[in-house]
């Protein structure tokens, strides 16, 4: 290692990133922690004002705030593609901002660490997945739920607490603060680890605050994707009986066969609905399209859980007597706070839960994103970032 | 007490019915306990049958089914109104049938008891709730949540476990297995004690089963009527900081001087929801007429809970993203288990809690009903049946 100024200098970088709403990603070389246009704007603002020599810390500043005393750098070796990738890159959700570097379930090996960086050194294997700033200082912050922190700062799209946008995991190298870097145990191959961070905690954190991870409970998993398919995975782990609920009857044997579920269900078959009438405790709804809560609701048990995790747009159908007449709840859950993260990472390594993956190169990632969309994979896209990510500048 | 014979035979009742959907009530004498019809019907089946001195012990069991031994028999001195009784009488839900005699918040003093009776003696004040039968063998009972038994008998209006219709307390007479039997505190004037058989044991449960009686937490209550109310009043004995959420601000006053609420926020204000937002951890819903949901969700904290107690036919509208992004939680409770009932009647009687009421004489009860519509009672009708139900046959 060198001293700090060799260290943390702004990261050149190299990615692939949409530049519109068509989502269609290209190669992007870019900065990491350090926003030339916003040092240009204050050089210029001081000379205009007189007062460069005055304020010329204030530049200095700027600099040394793209020089995280508490960062880690890592070169990228892969990264998942989620779902929200897709939505984000077509700006389904209104708040995209482009050039879009996606990716959010990004693993590597240690390249730099920052002066004060105190639990990670150079090749040490790690990740990032959905988050990469907060507060520290709100409610949520203070119990570890930084994924509830009003300030959290997302891995890409967001804008940084220095000012810069953020960029994902589509990319040769990353860099952040080492509260939000993952440790990945040695046991756990980092291609197959890699869409944990998002898709896992996803589907681990609901499991855990809403109490269905008690060995012989009975859970449901709605859908059979990247989130449904690691939630069969750890609720199985974790000692419960698990049901698959999907609307496609060819996937029975994979799921029982390959996943390890218990049973599984066709959600448009009334006999098996019927049959299955108030014997869950919970079911983990992984559908982000537009979909009938009744038919879920009435599948649970008194005081049973119906947790949502699709981030839906238009709003739901909610029965209301259903929920009375069982003490039933609907609920939310978004990924997980970083303490639970590392701890979920930790139990996948101990119980060998891994993601099922269709490793692809950097330049097949558009096509990737066309079958994402007919959910032609089983059941992640991962990206082969290490091998196949060359700056062609 | 004379033996058996003398203490549990069928009983002539006499009470107020609704004939048909007008809802409009109207004396009406009845039997408790022993249906005429069922036994003319076994008793013409078995002479057809040339079976009757054979099976003449199934025309005594009959009989004696109508006997409990374990019933206890009370004179009805107060009966509360409660809007589920409007929405019976005029079969809104769907599975009235008539004649109807409402009225489930049933106080009175034991008459007679059953051989087997263990915890009430004659003289005693007692009450009855929603229900008065249960199946006793499902998790629910054996949970003591007779309230989620898929088989529980409610207190009016359904078929009991001998065949007969139940009948509630709009009359002069009650009686009921003591199981579903309620010890009314010495403390506890009857008159308002009687409303909390319903409107207290609904909002006092999910006040306790959803963790939202911590002192220093913050509740909101939405909708200051029947339950509302005492809502207020449970909340505050808790310790819990209450918000009422009207959308009436002439309530303000009341809420705050007369209930003890600490804070009052009109719900079609902006600015009042704006400046709440994200600062209850809960919200008792008592509205059960469609009303919009994202508003409520909006004033939760992180791992918030809005609880819905309005029997609601309608679904409402769901927003998804809002649940996610703060592990929200839409919930719902429906009124107690016996065990609970008995818990929240001596919490009451302990905080000095009771319902505010109107008294109002049996024939005044059409006039009631109607004011009841228009939501103008302050905030629960009690019936002086004691005083003023009077056969007329």
């Amino acid at each position: 290692m060198g001293d700090i100024a060799d260290e943390v200098q702004p990261k050149k970088a190299f990615g692939w990133a949409a530049r519109d709403t068509s989502g269609v990603l290209s190669p992007f070389t870019f900065s990491r922690r350090f926003s030339f246009f916003l040092f240009m704007l204050s050089f210029i603002l001081l000379v205009y004002l007189e007062a460069f020599w005055k304020l010329k810390w204030f530049l200095i500043l700027i600099v040394c705030r793209a020089t995280g005393e508490k960062d880690v750098s890592f070169k990228v070796l892969y990264c998942g593609i989620c779902h929200s990738d897709l939505h984000m890159l077509k700006n389904d959700w209104g708040n995209s901002t482009y050039p879009l570097v996606p990716g959010h379930e990004i693993v590597g090996v240690v390249t730099e660490i920052g002066s004060k960086v105190e639990n990670f050194k150079v090749g040490d294997k790690v990740g990032v997945g959905c988050m990469v700033g907060s507060c520290y200082s709100c409610d949520n912050c203070a119990d570890n739920l930084e994924n509830y922190c009003p300030k959290k700062i997302f891995t890409y799209g967001a804008k940084d607490l220095d000012g810069t946008t953020t960029y994902g995991g589509y990319s040769d190298i990353m860099v952040a603060d080492e509260h939000f870097i993952v440790r990945i145990p040695d046991n756990l191959p980092l291609d197959v680890g890699a869409p944990l961070l998002c898709a896992g905690i996803t589907v681990y954190s609901p499991l855990k605050y809403y109490g269905l991870d008690k060995p012989g409970m009975h859970v449901g998993v709605v859908g059979l994707g990247g989130l449904g398919h690691v939630a069969v995975k750890f609720a199985k782990a974790m000692g419960v009986k698990v049901t698959v609920i999907s609307t496609s009857p060819n996937k029975k044997k994979e799921a029982i066969e390959h996943l390890g579920a218990d049973s599984f269900l066709v959600s448009r078959n009334q006999d098996e609905l019927q049959a299955a009438k108030s014997s869950m405790d919970g079911i983990i709804d992984t559908v982000s399209a537009p979909h009938a809560l009744p038919p879920l609701i009435a599948l649970l048990k008194t005081n049973g859980k119906l947790v949502l995790l699709g981030l839906l747009q238009k709003p739901l159908e909610l029965p209301v007597f259903p929920l009375l007449m069982g003490r039933k709840i609907v609920a939310g859950s978004l990924i997980g706070g970083m303490k639970e993260t590392k701890e979920m990472i930790n139990f996948a390594a101990k119980h060998n839960i891994a993601a099922d993956i269709e490793v692809i190169p950097i330049d097949y990632v558009n096509t990737a994103m066309e079958r994402l969309l007919k959910t032609d994979v089983r059941y992640r896209f991962v990206i082969d970032i290490g091998n196949t990510m060359k700056s062609t500048s």
